[in-house]
């Protein structure tokens, strides 16, 4: 059958995340909405029967995408359709494929990753965001960013990341390759803003990411931006290997956004 | 009692519009959200009664503000607070206030307004918008703007908007000055997009608007771009005073926003 890539932008603001979680003991909760159900749905509606999507990673509920990678196997004449005007026609608003291309058969958008981008952006001021943007940054005001330089390098690298990690999902190890954090002013993508705008974002590339690491990280960089705790203190909450030693909460959900997914073949 | 003014943007995709209808034969309908409605509900936390709120004007449901101005009169120690920090505090994300002002006891919201900024923004691309920016435009491909163009002085000017008024307000006059319409490329606002985006915005100023006027204007205009009549035609459906001469749909509420109300006195 052939494997189809999809590059897909949403808005997480109205999902409960990308993957629907399985809910032990609630059977007759009524299951949310998620992209990828959302989209599942779609692809149904053309194909006849349930199309099972494989993303690039989960998104928690809130969090957006400007390049979340899904692949699936579609029936021998699909192509015959235009898949992304086709689903495009379908989605809602908030969801919009960028780009539909078949892949060889061992394409596998999870497994196949060799890295990810993501954004985390923040509105430093008292005043609230302007409704257009509010839903894709955490307000925080008075961050000193400066201070945030010096904990940049402390948490790059080849590193155990336990401590950044969530429970929830078993990993066989939590050693991940932070291969950059960068802090920009304004907001990310396409989208610019006034320059004397209070908006800054980080910008997290790495080859995989820990349940909730982007969230944690960019929790205590806002700690240590607030001087709450000193660069100097990530060494020893490193070390730790566990959640309990990180004394930030997690960054809320719609600051972030997945930027991009990379493949070694294109 | 002190009378406040407030300007207020707010992102109109969740409400039913600015101020709630009259609903008749409906009296168990439950409430529409408004957004007159959850400002009123946040002034009453503060002040511990029902204020009622008056605004420049209406916004229909979808409909986004970035500069809507309304008035209240508040108890006498009203002035210890701080109203635009306060209210920011217990307004939704999607609802920001800009500016609270003192203003004299005969200032009125509405009948003090001398002039009016609308702004309506098109998508012109067969391809879906960003989700990003979808909330806030009409996706209509195939546009020839260059159309447009020597329609604008058929509708600018003072004259009789009857045809451009839908139903369910009674006026006692249509007349109104149409200051200017212009046609920019670009979103309108604070955020800018990139150049190459197929995104263009009709700017309207005026001393006063009719019931879904500027939607009329623009969907109209949209069709003289769609080729579908010609500009030449205006005449005769400004002389027919009658909506049913105009015989283009509405344009949808998303991409309209009311950008400014002007006032003689600041």
């Amino acid at each position: 059958m052939p494997r189809l890539k999809l590059t897909l932008a949403y808005e997480g603001t109205r999902y409960a995340g990308w993957q629907m979680q399985a809910r032990a003991g609630q059977p007759g909760a009524s299951a949310p909405c998620t992209v990828q159900g959302t989209l599942e749905s779609c692809l149904s509606r053309i194909v006849g029967r349930r199309v099972p999507v494989h993303g690039a990673g989960r998104t928690d509920a809130g969090v957006h995408a400007e390049g979340q990678v899904c692949h699936m196997d579609l029936p021998e004449d699909a192509g015959r359709i235009d898949w992304k005007q086709a689903l495009n026609m379908l989605l809602p608003y908030d969801i919009r494929i960028i780009r539909a291309e078949w892949v060889a058969a061992d394409f596998h958008a999870r497994s196949s990753a060799c890295k990810k981008r993501y954004a985390y952006s923040l509105w430093m001021d008292r005043d609230k965001a302007l409704p257009r943007i509010a839903p894709f940054v955490w307000s925080v005001p008075r961050l000193e960013l400066a201070a945030m330089l010096p904990a940049l390098p402390l948490l790059t690298g080849r590193r155990d990341f336990a401590s950044f990690q969530n429970s929830g999902t078993l990993r066989a190890s939590t050693i991940r390759s932070l291969h950059s954090i960068e802090l920009r002013p304004g907001l990310l993508g396409p989208l610019a803003c006034p320059e004397d705008w209070p908006v800054a974002t980080l910008f997290f590339e790495g080859d995989g990411f820990l349940k909730q690491m982007v969230r944690n990280l960019s929790g205590l960089l806002v700690w240590i931006a607030q001087e709450k705790i000193k660069a100097e203190g990530i060494p020893a909450i490193l070390a730790a290997k566990d959640r309990r030693a990180l004394p930030s909460p997690s960054a809320p959900a719609q600051g972030l956004s997945l930027l991009e997914v990379m493949y070694e073949r294109p």
